[in-house]
């Protein structure tokens, strides 16, 4: 049974739905939950529910790691941080995968520290599927590594391909370069340079993808740097927030309240999947890292539990160990 | 009265639809058209409408550049292109402004050759609102300098200063970077230089903003290279599209069809400005130039010669042309 360590500490509604979303996930997902963080307060989570047949257990941090606190740092000072505990558990064997909530950055900075970087990585990478719309498309790199290399992007490329493979189940993905035109020779100095490298590699390369191109899904694997996004995803959730809200005023009696709420659900669920999905894994990390919105309640925790147990099961670390490897050694 | 030199055969519904939007604009808008282009053409469409007693005039140009064809080479070739034609009526003073529906490859390569560029612009800048959900903001560059200095983010800045004080009325705009993060530090390399730059600048310069500060108007001026700017934009129609496609289906059978359309049009108008405003002007060159979507029709052919009208009425380029001067002379 895969075994998830959860920063039980991590994110807005801590440690109540946190606790909850665990109880959920080792009653009806099938995996074992190690729930890290203050003993006491976590105990007083489970006794609000009947635990005695499911595997959950509790491993005692006694620091905590708050949004905002800068993550080196505060993970010098917190050596005992439930966010560290957890990802320990992962390194000592103890558990299969972790999860929190947040902050993303003390998650990412002790996975980083604590599990070590896969080959040709030099920071963590954020990725996977970003709009509903695009269901069999994922984006590399959501929003972690500001300034890129074209070898960066290429590793992204060589990331996306795994995680479309495994997660999305497609044997052979498509694989584009986000820029400001389809030709090529469009884009900036960074695309143009990581197109002649993808041009050369092993990737199903099918050339440049423009903005316009990703709710369409014109490529399983867009791959783009940590700056565009970043930008990227914040827009999208910040436009789809104002449509929402527009057609909640517009369509006021013409639908009743409960249609016009699923409508605006629906539109939500489609346009912020991070959300709705309960959680992104981390990539470029040596063990299965899956951080969730600090909004996260009891739902998207067993998510983003799910997610873990998913990449667990399918041996997604060794396959992007064995891809990452096989890339070539020289170049930008 | 203003004066505007319409490229008649530029756009997906040249003559017609261009002549159409002319005769509206010169009938309805107290502007002079000059129609540039193919002679016979153009008069067979103006004789469809009672001319007499408007301010419509035709110029002869016997040649075309067609959507896709490399601008500078076209240009070369084709001496007496409409557009260029067009361009060149108002370095002669016979046109206060030049308005073409495409390509804006060709047109912007036009107006830098003929019109030259303003002080310490290198290329033309596309710019202004985005979004109908932030009337009050403008970003600049949409879509242009895809490799940027940070100076060249300054002179942007500079610009969309004066475009919001002089086009939307705003008497100290405030303006802002587009980064992946709001505090100081955040951003890539190229946005972390600028914001020093900001920082020393004469502009009301309130820090970084993210993508999600775009539809929330967070402020006046929007500053981002042309390679962010054009993914964002399109982005934003693809997106907005599959919005509409998505709440047609949902829609249908609970609202009547004239209803659902309705709602289309407003979010399509809401997130496709450019579009429905019928153009948008090119920044950084040394006369009034604006280009429209190739889809244009009547509508926003007579919208784009009103934005024309407009930024001649406000002695918009002489405003640049003093705030670009007072720019520091030194720095990236």
């Amino acid at each position: 049974m895969v075994r998830v360590a959860v920063d039980a500490m991590g994110g807005d509604y801590a440690p109540q739905e946190i606790v909850k979303g665990a109880v959920r996930a080792a009653r009806e997902d099938g995996v074992e939950v190690i729930l890290v963080g203050t003993q006491d307060a976590i105990r007083e989570e489970l006794n609000k529910y009947n635990t005695s047949s499911i595997p959950i257990r509790v491993v005692n941090a006694t620091q905590v790691i708050r949004e905002g606190e800068p993550p080196t740092k505060a993970l010098r000072q917190k050596s005992d941080a439930s966010v560290m505990v957890a990802t320990q558990l992962v390194k000592s064997g103890g558990a299969n995968a972790v999860v929190s909530m947040g902050s993303t950055g003390a998650l990412m900075a002790s996975a980083f520290i604590t599990l070590g970087a896969l080959e040709g990585i030099k920071r963590p990478v954020a990725g996977g599927a970003f709009l509903g719309f695009a269901p069999h498309t994922v984006v590399f790199d959501m929003g972690v590594n500001a300034d890129c290399q074209p070898r960066q992007l290429l590793s992204f490329a060589t990331m996306g391909r795994v995680v479309a493979q495994k997660m999305l189940n497609i044997p052979n993905p498509t694989v584009a370069l986000l820029s400001n035109g389809a030709e090529e020779g469009k884009g900036n100095r960074l695309v143009k340079e990581a197109y002649q490298l993808f041009k050369k590699s092993n990737l199903n390369f099918i050339g440049n993808v423009e903005g316009n191109d990703i709710p369409l899904g014109r490529a399983n694997v867009i791959v783009c740097d940590g700056f565009v996004g970043n930008i990227l995803v914040k827009f999208c959730e910040g436009l789809s927030k104002s449509i929402i809200g527009r057609l909640k005023v517009t369509l006021d009696g013409r639908l009743s309240k409960e249609e016009i709420d699923a409508i605006g659900k629906e539109l939500f669920a489609l346009t912020n999947m991070a959300d709705t999905e309960g959680g992104g894994l981390v990539y470029g990390v040596d063990g299965v890292v899956v951080v969730g919105h600090g909004r996260s309640r009891a739902p998207q925790v067993a998510g983003a539990i799910h997610s873990a147990k998913l990449a667990v099961e399918t041996n997604l670390i060794e396959s992007l160990k064995s891809e990452l490897a096989r890339m070539p050694k020289i170049g930008g």
